[in-house]
């Protein structure tokens, strides 16, 4: 259950039961054996993402535990479970949510297809509430992560990195869905266009810290933690923030750019892992991350005091604070 | 060019030049490689479910070369080749469309990305028609297309299979499109409740006739003239409608028996698919398929005469009789 997962989101247990409570329902649905492939897929979350549907939605006073923003809030986590299962492919990951990433448990092209379910399935529920700006914004909001992952897996992987690409791939891939979940949310309960602006903003730097810190525990956490492997990134090539900054200050011969252009032994990437861990990089990386979530929390300023906007608030800490 | 390969299009020529040049212009839209990528998948298809949209449109005195017929035709073709990619990820297919399929040029992981990205496209161009039934029905076409997909995907592979899962399959996979585009345009184009009926059980006939002489094709053509390998199917242990036809009046031991529960030798695929060529089985599939060409046929005749639906009941001929 999620509010195991983060003890802060008891005030907003019941509104998470319902979420777990519908996503179970849309497991049922399907007969043997696509549910159990998706409940392999949907079980386990963080549910950060319909966290943040549910608690902007509370700051104008919309109910999570039924209606639209439930239903939004159980769109926003279908999709990022249809994103992760194709991400997962993309990057050949192991594991996911602790268990093995879906397509080392079933076939790929299974994964593919159940990936494209929910896919469908989310902009489904986004389409049933009936109000165009809120699907429109949901559409776009896929094609930009759509966009993120590719211009990702795209990338030259032997060489460093502009902060800048970094933090294009970040918007576009993780901090447009956590952005468009606090618009919608208050797109949907009628909030004023200034707080739906806040909120927009809030959003974004939130995920764009929720990325940085991800790229940091990579580096950082081990497996078990994580509930999924570390180092991977260098591993598969991938330079994200740590590794931009280390290279940034580093000479031309150095052993990271050592493990990224030459052959990947497990010594080289270990060396690798090393130096970025011991060169300032990391700290550089969460004061980064920092500097976004006190951006989003200045935002949420803007919004009158209440019950969710700390909720938001302590979740911003959360996020640069977390271990998982 | 679409009108090269049916020259029974020559009366829709304007308008499927209006297609290429709207799939040429999403192809541009995007920065190399994605470009690169969307242009290999995108070209060079037989346009059969855009000059449906076209045709159906036609019938109700709608154009097809500008405004939401044409939307609409290309949101079909853009979502077609969209399964078309996960499809042939699903089937680690060879070739498609006379190219190396999408999976054997670029990463698989990029080729499922470039999939999601099409497949939002073509829910977004539906979307912007503002028609909510259209909308709806196209959701809901696609997730029949995935849960046909995911059904096939999963199925027993050694043995024999009913007729019965075969046509939910071909129903669920291949005629929800084909139906959705004909019943789509016609809605979009206001045609009379009964017209629109009529349209939907025509394009359904049609794609269940498409789907047996795919099948069937697989058997009889060659690689040159069908544009991707052929006795893939059974070679994957999938059992088509000739395989099922032919198991029905075969003896418990067999060579497609054999082949599709033993060990996948070349020499047993061949003698595989020479048993089931010379079984009569081929001969009862066309005639499936030629029943289902002569219903699609007889509810167009519910139609007022026109250019569009003599175009319609041609190309149903057409269909059954291709030869890729």
């Amino acid at each position: 259950m999620a509010s195991n997962v983060f003890p802060l989101f008891e005030p907003i247990r019941q509104e998470l039961e319902e979420v777990e409570k519908a996503l179970g329902r849309l497991i049922e649905e399907s007969a043997e054996p696509l549910n159990r492939i998706l409940n392999h897929a949907l079980l386990d979350g963080k549910r950060l993402r319909p966290s943040l549907v549910i608690l902007s939605g509370g700051l104008f006073g919309s109910c999570g535990s039924a209606g639209p923003i439930l239903d939004l809030a159980v769109a926003v986590e279908v999709l990022h479970t249809a994103t992760l299962i194709h991400d997962d492919i993309v990057d050949d990951a192991r594991l996911r949510r602790g268990k093995p990433a879906l397509q080392r448990r079933f076939p790929t092209g299974v994964s593919v297809l159940a990936g494209d379910l929910l896919l469908v399935r989310a902009i489904s529920l986004v389409s049933n509430l009936d109000c165009p700006p809120v699907s429109r914004l949901f559409l776009q909001t896929i094609f930009s992560i759509c966009e993120g992952e590719i211009e990702e897996a795209l990338m030259p992987r032997k060489t460093a990195l502009k902060e800048q690409s970094y933090f294009r791939v970040a918007e576009l891939k993780t901090a447009s869905l956590c952005s468009a979940a606090c618009e919608m949310a208050a797109t949907l309960s009628g909030g004023a266009q200034s707080h739906v602006k806040a909120l927009q903003h809030f959003g974004r730097n939130l995920g764009i810290a929720f990325q940085i810190v991800d790229d940091v525990l990579d580096f950082t956490s081990d497996k078990k933690t994580l509930g999924k492997e570390t180092g991977t990134d260098l591993r598969r090539g991938l330079v994200t923030l740590p590794a931009v900054y280390y290279l940034q200050g580093a000479g031309r011969d150095n052993p990271v750019s050592r493990y990224l252009s030459g052959a990947k032994s497990r010594r080289g990437l270990l060396e690798a892992l090393r130096t970025i861990r011991s060169s300032g990089a990391i700290e550089a990386s969460m004061a980064e991350a920092r500097k976004h979530v006190d951006a989003g929390r200045l935002m949420l300023k803007e919004l009158p005091e209440s019950g969710p906007r700390e909720t938001l608030l302590s979740l911003a800490d959360r996020v640069v604070d977390r271990r998982f």
